[in-house]
């Protein structure tokens, strides 16, 4: 499978500019990345620079803390679906998942589900769940058992991908140990590898572990690297 | 004038428990803090918690990149108003303050301060500025001309304070030039440093910069160091 249509092509550090932001649409047009992924502000422009080229409009919300209402989260969701997002990725809420609290996560992000598929039926859906921030400190059992909960309730809200980390925690981003529990626990559910994954090194790490899609910023370099490795 | 009352009492990591969230409040109740300043999805609980002990709740919106749309940040900051917020420190995007598009950034600040004030109209809000990005890589002259268009923006907006940092940016929190350059320029606007203030040493070159409140995590060690200083 071609590497680009793998990656969601990424820039979220608040300080980017608008010209930053073209010019990562024009390299995903280029590439033929799966996504351009941005905060709320640029979806719109985004959406309609990339219409008609392939390339989806990926959109985060609650980013990167998840700390915000379920309600402000779904909100936030269907302004950017307007706008023109074809995929949101959510922060979910860590104390939630922390305490194993499958029930209450599932209703977070249920009432996130239910607004982004109001406004359109087919949005994909992802839920990042800092799972550096899951499997500190605790043994590995405790730790695998985290992601499963995990992958429960983003599985059973009706998501489609559980991703790894916002890439803004200094807990870190995503590890291939993560990647290999959400895929052990996925049960159909995609996985999606972000945080830190900068070389095509590192991207076959985490698509051997079992990613289904990638969140670089670095994508460029990173499929110019995969070409060399042929 | 007493130094906890100027104290914002600050928790907004996402892995927050509710029972460090708890412990926050009776802090504040203790000591006397100005308010509580917490993330969207603990507001109601600390509002009912400290009903009627003269502490206020503050909220955090569009925290901490500051790179939602407006619209986004007016809702998520009225539905914390309706859980029970006295206060709303809402992050500014930040590309709009690096090209010094007062007339933008005002625009954006505008559309918030009427939903915040449409809900409660005595709302307090804050527009954090994240005066370390708007300072780096930049001469003084540079530097100062848009801490100016910030103050500008901020206070034509109808917001009462300007904020330094979020505590977030890898850039930095405050800093005393940065406060002493937003005071200078504030004309009636309140100034609030936060961001790295851990000790009451840092705390006093705040106040004596200009900073009117202080956002800190450490406020407890701070007065009590401020008490053994008198």
């Amino acid at each position: 499978m071609d590497l680009a249509s793998r990656i969601d092509h990424t820039i979220l550090k608040p300080e980017a500019t608008p010209a930053q932001v073209q010019s990562l649409v024009e390299e995903a047009k280029t590439h033929h990345f799966a996504s351009v992924c941005v905060n709320g502000a640029f979806v719109a422009d985004v959406a309609r620079s990339l219409k008609g080229s392939g390339v989806l409009t990926c959109a985060v919300v609650g980013f990167p803390l998840g700390a915000g209402k379920a309600s402000a989260k779904a909100i936030e969701a269907t302004i950017a679906i307007k706008d023109g997002a074809d995929e949101i990725d959510f922060v979910a809420h860590l104390p939630t998942l922390l305490s194993k609290d499958v029930r209450t996560a599932k209703q977070q992000y249920m009432e996130i589900v239910r607004a982004a598929r109001s406004a359109r039926a087919q949005t994909v859906i992802k839920v990042i769940v800092e799972s550096a921030v899951l499997m500190q400190g605790v043994d590995a059992k405790e730790a695998e058992a985290r992601i499963e909960a995990a992958c429960q309730a983003v599985r059973e809200s009706g998501c489609d991908f559980i991703k790894t980390s916002t890439g803004f925690h200094a807990a870190g981003g995503a590890s291939v140990e993560a990647v290999r529990l959400m895929k052990k626990h996925s049960h159909g559910l995609y996985v999606k590898a972000s945080g830190g994954i900068r070389t095509y090194d590192d991207a076959k790490k985490m698509l051997d572990a079992g990613a289904d899609r990638l969140g670089c910023s670095a994508s460029v370099a990173i499929i110019e690297q995969a070409r060399k490795n042929m």
